[in-house]
């Protein structure tokens, strides 16, 4: 699925593995490499012969054949000495090309190497058929100013060379730049900039740096770069920071009242380039960094409305939640506007009582008793698990009154022991109206049932102030 | 508790909010700045009044003043002009100076403004008193050189300069540190790189930045940047990205066996700093991509011997784990190494019948039965919700076996639905050793079970083979 997904985005090369690993590794890069994508599929080697073999026998196009060339590796590691290491790249070198593939000839910890031997390595490898160079910044160490001046020198050599970078210090991006940009003819990138220790360097980064600030067209499909970044997290399991470039959750977020009062005259003002070049959208949050302008735009979204004066006092209001360190949700600010405004909106469905039975031979089965209307309700419910199951009941016993979708459910991650707060956020949607709930309690039964039940409350409330 | 810690950590300056937000804020900068700390204790105010007075209000000894200096911050959102603004600031200087407070004049959207009008501004606002200046990269659309060669002009002017970067790009590190090299005096900087959308500048990068690859120290202590980061992180709520530099949770974790084996020969072989160095420490885990030396390395900390084949043998099926893209925790490499070295060690503690009952009603209450050396033992427990009942029902019934420690307990955010696959991950320890153990189901309360009592089979099995 990645490879596909990054295909389209539109890669010339998907490194898809390193081939001597293990049997699905394996597997993955035969299939991959069976699939017909437009991109060359290449294997990570060693200067082995069963990595080559291992390769070959996935049926890749390319090989990305790599040399340790700093000292430090060459002695410590792989306890031998430069002339034999050179040797080693050489003859790798001529096996693979004698097999038909392309040779990506790379130096590993070129950053700590000593530049004559590197290129002493280069040259010998392009004498012995390797097509393109690679310079490996194995521990982070660059900065971008070496970086240009390093690939000043290098892009003279008689193949085209590429800049392989590690985010240690978190000037990946800025140095492969800084190379792509003193000849450098391709650059390794990896989604999210996942990869060993802080990783390497960010696709999403350097294509939109050259696009934003170098006016640098890629072949890359940069509207697609969002919808690889969430398929990449969700399938790798590592989680994007919020505040990550481009492909972070808040990366177009907006909650500071000078912000939002700005981007209302003109998103330009906050915004270096538009969510939608991306393939997302703006979002406008509330929190006590939040002003006036933000209140309007949540209240209209509501279907409220309040004078200057009101408004005035749901901003404090809603400041004075977002001291506590929360995030304000729409059924919270909906709770302060209905209090500054007068409004008694008595809760529709109200939880009587629920009880859950769970373990390890009993089906996970709640039952539930709510007051609709002033009618009670009683159902009952079983699920994957106690959160499942008392969801179900929940949902089936408002179903007369509320055909509600729960689009999303999010548990925050919990640390600490099994007494922690446990965090439930949900988003729910009633005929096209969407809203955002929230619960919190050390149960996570009862948070996920607050959080349901507030939302279909205010999803009802919204309806009637719309109609009224 | 934040101001504290990284004034210990030897900040400068401490920005300690907006006065202007909300009460909160207020209350906040104000007992900050009466807590004696070493550092100056900063407002940022717009250029007005209320903010400079709200600021006055809250004893801070500085205010960050912040004048729109681009065309389209003049005239889209404040609607002035170029004249009008400079002379809000010159104005807002003197009343600020009056009040004898330090004033760093800073231009907002500094990289989009046209430079003669922006140094105007500056010596404007100069010849009215203000101490420093600040370059705000508001948008996050600087490149180092051109960093580099704005700082190398601005740095000549009469007061000192700093820069304020944002990280829209993901060059925020590079751009700061560039700008520092061409003679900026100060750099603006958040913990983890938290802020707005992307965020700002991580103070964490910029001083290990400088440190390790300019060999230029500051007077942060370097030791405390990972409590630092911890803390803030716990804190805000913000959680830090695994491939995050220098604090990021797998910042110093290895995993690729050529890795491990070139550390093992030589740690410099692929860390650029110690972890030490930052306080922290190395971590090898185990995985598709782990080799050889890893496994020997978790065996002789499990106090198992295996030949060399048997060592073959383990690495192939921890791979073939490793394939199903888990990772592979303590207790599956037991588990592996038990089946190739053909110990079979019965679990000495197996669950039998779990019954946990919950509700909003009812005190969350689990009723277990485990065989417990081939003896039944009938437990029952209560807790803050149905998992902490559940496993403190296993803890009191395990207690005359095994007094084992649950030092970490923590769930991975849950996403999709209620009916979401939940990952439970505990490190347990007895008598001084530790064990991590993992559980995957669709109900919290048996991922949590099982996690929990897989660590505590694994750690009385530890004990068992180096008794014997």
């Amino acid at each position: 699925m990645i490879a596909k997904k990054i295909d389209s985005l539109g890669v010339d090369i998907i490194e898809a593995g390193s081939a001597i690993t293990s049997d699905g590794e394996r597997e993955a890069i035969k299939r991959i490499a069976g699939e017909g994508l437009n991109a060359e599929i290449c294997s990570y080697c060693r200067i082995r012969k069963e990595d080559i073999d291992a390769a070959i026998g996935c049926d890749v196009a390319s090989i990305h054949l790599v040399v340790p060339v700093s000292d430090l590796h060459i002695q410590e590691k792989l306890k031998k000495d430069r002339e034999a290491v050179r040797e080693m790249a050489v003859e790798m070198t001529e096996y693979a090309k004698s097999h038909g593939l392309l040779v990506e000839l790379s130096g590993e910890d070129a950053s700590r190497a000593d530049l004559e031997y590197l290129k002493s390595v280069y040259n010998a490898g392009i004498d012995a058929g390797a097509d393109r160079l690679c310079f490996c910044d194995t521990v982070g160490i660059l900065t971008p100013e070496r970086a240009y001046d390093i690939f000043s020198d290098l892009s003279q050599l008689r193949a085209p060379i590429s800049i392989h970078c590690h985010n240690d210090f978190g000037m990946a991006t800025a140095n492969t730049v800084a190379a792509l940009r003193a000849g450098a003819r391709e650059a390794h990138v990896t989604i999210n900039g996942i990869g060993e220790r802080a990783g390497n360097t960010s696709l999403e980064e350097v294509v939109m740096v050259l696009y934003s600030l170098y006016k640098q067209k890629t072949k890359i499909d940069i509207k697609g770069l969002y919808t690889t970044s969430r398929l990449v997290s969700r399938l790798s399991g590592i989680p994007v920071a919020p505040n990550k470039a481009i492909v972070g959750g808040n990366a177009f977020t907006h909650e500071a009242g000078i912000h939002v009062h700005g981007l209302l005259a003109n998103t330009a003002t906050y915004e270096p380039i538009t969510p939608e070049l991306v393939g997302r959208e703006r979002r406008i949050v509330l929190g006590k960094h939040a002003g006036r302008s933000s209140v309007v735009l949540a209240l209209k979204e509501l279907g409220l409305s309040a004078s200057e004066k009101q408004i005035d006092d749901i901003v404090v209001r809603m400041k004075e939640l977002g001291d506590k360190g929360k995030r304000v949700t729409d059924a919270d600010l909906q709770t302060i506007a209905e209090t500054v405004l007068g409004i008694y909106q008595e809760a529709k469905v109200r939880l009587e009582e629920l009880t859950v039975v769970a373990g390890n031979t009993v089906m996970p089965t709640a039952s539930i008793r709510l007051k609709v209307n002033g009618n009670h309700v009683v159902e009952a419910g079983v699920g994957t698990g106690p959160v499942d199951a008392a969801i179900n009941a929940l949902r089936k016993a408002v179903s007369g009154v509320a055909d509600v979708q729960l689009d999303e459910y999010h548990v925050d991650a919990i640390t600490g022991g099994t007494d922690a707060l446990v965090e439930v956020w949900v988003k729910l949607s009633k005929g096209g109206k969407t809203i955002t709930a929230r619960g919190a309690r050390t149960d996570i039964i009862m948070a996920s049932v607050e959080a349901v039940l507030e939302g279909i409350n205010r999803l009802i409330q919204q309806e009637q102030n719309r109609k009224s």
